[in-house]
C-alpha cells in the first residue's frame, strides 16, 4: 500500500507526496489524528448563545473531514433566527486549532465543492463566518496555528489566555504560502509591519504580544478568561439581533478584505504546494514527527527553523 | 399635556414615544437637562489657540439646542484665518459629553436643515470638524458616550485621563444603531475586532484600555493631562497654518471614511429608532431614571445590561 | 563665494537660500556633514542575509550624494537571486539616519533623474524598497528623523532600542511638509489620530511610545536588540525566497499606499519649501547650529519649538 501525503487535502489533483518509509503499514502519523464525526461540537447554552467546541485530540488538527462539520455550524449561524452570539473554544489541552492534516488522500478534499461565495470550501467558510449576522468570539487557549489562526482572524473578536495562547502562521517554515486569508486580514488588524513579521517569520506570538500587536482584542489571565468571555457573550445575547447585525454589517463594509484577496491568497497557497521546496519541507517535517510527536506540534517554530535552508 | 419622548431629536417625524406616566406635568427628566444657550463656550486662549468648553450640567447631554452652538464653533474653526489648534474639554465633573437628549419634542430637531456636506446636522458637523484646516484635540475626563465618543472620534487627536475617562458607544444596549459614525471611524483606528467589541457590547472602555485599543492617542495620569495637552497645543499654535492644513489634508485622504459610510450609519440609526425594540428599550431606560438619576448616567452599561432581553 | 542653502537638494531649480553670514568662507555647517562615497556600506553576512550600514558621521545626515549609494543597494536587493533579508542599521552613535542636508548646492540634487516608478529619486527608492522581493528590517538606535523615519516606514519591519531610539517627522517645525511619504504610511500603521500627532507636532517618539503607537513592531532593551534582529534575519534567510516574495506581495496589495499619495506628499513638500515660512525657519535653524552643533541635532524638537511663531 502506498501512502499519499498531501501538503493539503485541498490541493489540485496529482500533487502527491510519496513517503516510502510509511508504505508498509498504516501511517503512524494517522494514528495521531483519527478523523471523527464529532470534532466540532455545537452546544446551545441558550437559543441566543451558542458554543462551538473544537474537540479533535490530541492536536486539534483540521482535516478534510472537519470541513463539513464546520460548514454545518456556520450554516446554522447564518440561518438560525434566534442566535446572537457564538463562542469558539477548544476541548483539547494545549491546542486551540492547528494546521491542516497532511495525511489523508487527496480525494477526500478535492471532492468538496466550492462554497456559496464561490471560494474553495475552507476560505468560503471563513468568509461566511465574518459576514454572518451573528457575533463570533474565539476564546483561545493553546496553539492557534494555520487554520486555527485563520479561524480566529475570520471571527469578530478574539480573546486569549495570557499564559496559554500561541498564535502563528507557520506556513513559510514549510515553504508554503498561507491559504486561509492572513495576508488579507492581518494588515488590517495590526498594520503592515507586524503582519509581515507574523507571516514572514512563521514564529509564535504569545498572549501578551498578541494583545500588543492587536492580533487579539485582549489577553487575559487564564483564570479569568472563561468568566470574561461568558459574561460578554451573555450580555450580547440579550441585545437586539437586527441591530447587532446592522452594526456588524456597517463595520464589515470598511474592515473586511474583498473576496478577491482571499482567492489570491488561496491561489498562492496552491502554487506553493506545487513547488519542490514545499514538498520537501513538508516531508522533512513529517519525518521529524509532525502530527505524531507532541514536541513537534508544540514547538513547531523550532522545528521549521532547523530544517535545511531552502536553496 | 402629552410628552413626546423621542429616541432622538433627529428622527423622522411621527416617531413618538408616549409616556403616560409623565403626561400630567412637565417631565422630571427634563429638569436634569435644561437646555441653555451657553452649553458650548469658546475661549480664545490666543488667536492661534482656542478652547471649546462643554458645559451643560449635570450630565453634558447633547440635545437639539446644542447643534447650532456646536455648528457656530465649527464654522469659526473652518473660516478663521489665525486659529491653528482647538482643544475640546468639559466643565462638568464626571462627563465629557454623553448621549443625545431623549426628552425634547421632535420638532426642535427636525427643523434643523442638513449641513454643508449634505449630511444631517449632527454627522455633518463631525465630518466638517475632521476636514477643517485646524488641529482638533479632545481632552477627555469623565464619560464620553454616544455623541461624546463620536465627537472624540471625529477630532484629530484624543488624550484621556487614565483615572477618569470612559468611552462607550452604548447604543446597542438601547437596541439602537449608533448614528454619529463609529462603525466608519473605529475600525480605521483600532482594527475590526476591537471596533466590533466597542459597538456590539456597548460597554465602557476606560482610559488604560482606550490607549491599548488605540481609541485614544494616549491616556495620561489625570494630574498631568492638562499640562500635557496645553503644551502640545501651544507648540502647534506656533507652526505654519498652511503646512499644518496641507499635512492634515494628506493624512485625511487615506484615513477618513467616505461620507457615504457616515450616511449609511445615520440611516441605520434612523431605522433602529423606528423598530419596537428601540422604542421599548429607550422607554425602559427613561423609566429607570435616564437623564435624571446620576447613577443611571454614570453606570450606563450596567443599566443597559439588565434590561429585559430583546425577544 | 555665495553659499546656496536649499531646504532640500531635490527642490525645483531657483529655490535658493542666501545666507550672507556664510558668504565669506566655506560654511561651517558643511564641515559637519562631509559627503562621502562610503556613507552606505553593504555587508553580505551570507548570500541570503545582508546588512546595510549607515555610516556618515557625525549625524548621519542624508544628502544628494547619498541617493546613488542607497539606490545601488536597493537595486541589488531587487535583482539579486539569493538575498532573502536585509537589515538596515547605523554605525553612528546617537543617529540612525536624520534629515536631509540643507547645505549642498541645488544642482547636486536636481541632476538626479526620477526613478523607475516615475517618482522623484528619494520617494522612488523608498517605494521600491517596500515592493522589493526581499524582507527588509530596520534596527533603530538613535535618532530616526525625517529621511530616517521615512526609510524605516518604507521597510517591512522596524525594531527599536527601548533606551536609544527616537523617531520623528520634524518637518512641521521647520514649516515644511514631509516629503518621503509619512502622511501616506503612518495612518496605515497606527491610525489617523496617532499619525496626525506625529506629523503635526513634529515631536520625538521614543522607543516605548513607538511600540505602543505601532510606529515599530517592537522596542527591545538595547542589550537584546542585536541578537534579536540577527536571529530573526537568520531564520528568514533559511526560508523559500519565492514564498517569501509571494507572501509579501499579497500583504503589500492591501497595506501599501498608492504611488499617487506618495507623489502628492512630495508635491506638498516642494510647495512648502517655496513658502517664506519654510525658508525663514530653515535659515533660523541653520543660524542656531543645525548640522553643526550636536545639541541642535540631538534635541531637534526643542529647537523647532522655540523658533519665532509663524505669523
Amino acid at each position: 500500500m502506498k501512502l499519499n501525503l498531501v501538503a493539503s487535502a485541498l490541493v489540485a489533483a496529482g500533487l502527491v507526496f510519496t513517503v516510502p518509509a510509511f508504505a508498509a503499514e498504516p501511517p503512524a502519523a494517522a494514528k495521531g489524528n483519527q478523523p471523527s464525526d464529532h470534532e466540532i461540537k455545537l452546544i446551545k447554552v441558550t437559543p441566543e448563545y451558542w458554543r462551538v467546541v473544537l474537540d479533535h485530540p490530541p492536536f486539534n488538527i483540521f482535516g478534510p473531514e472537519t470541513i463539513p462539520q464546520l460548514n454545518a455550524v456556520i450554516t446554522a449561524l447564518e440561518t438560525d433566527p434566534k442566535v446572537r452570539v457564538v463562542v469558539f473554544e477548544s476541548a483539547v489541552p494545549g491546542f486551540f486549532l492547528t494546521h491542516y492534516d497532511f495525511v489523508p488522500p487527496l480525494s477526500d478534499s478535492t471532492s468538496i465543492p466550492n462554497g456559496a461565495t464561490g471560494l474553495p470550501a475552507l476560505p468560503d467558510m471563513l468568509v461566511r463566518l465574518s459576514k454572518a449576522p451573528v457575533v463570533s468570539i474565539v476564546k483561545v487557549r493553546g496553539r492557534a496555528t494555520g487554520v486555527g489562526s485563520e479561524l480566529s482572524l475570520a471571527s469578530d473578536m478574539r480573546f486569549a489566555s495570557r499564559e496559554k495562547a500561541l498564535f502563528s502562521q507557520w506556513e513559510i517554515g514549510a515553504a508554503l504560502v498561507p491559504g486561509g486569508g492572513p495576508m488579507a486580514r492581518l494588515p488590517r488588524l495590526m498594520g503592515r509591519g507586524r503582519a509581515l513579521e507574523v507571516v514572514l517569520t512563521g514564529d509564535d506570538i504569545n498572549g501578551d504580544l498578541a494583545e500588543r500587536y492587536g492580533y487579539v482584542n485582549r489577553s487575559l489571565p487564564d483564570a479569568q478568561l472563561d468568566a470574561f468571555v461568558d459574561a460578554m457573550a451573555r450580555r450580547i445575547a440579550r441585545f437586539d439581533k437586527q441591530s447587532l447585525a446592522d452594526i456588524k454589517k456597517l463595520v464589515n463594509e470598511n474592515s473586511l478584505p474583498p473576496d478577491k484577496e482571499i482567492q489570491e491568497g488561496w491561489d498562492g497557497f496552491i502554487e506553493s504546494v506545487k513547488r519542490p521546496a514545499g514538498q520537501k519541507n513538508v516531508k522533512a517535517l513529517m519525518d521529524e514527527g509532525l502530527q505524531v510527536k507532541p514536541d513537534v506540534e508544540v514547538r513547531l517554530p523550532y522545528y521549521t527553523g532547523k530544517l535545511d535552508p531552502v536553496p
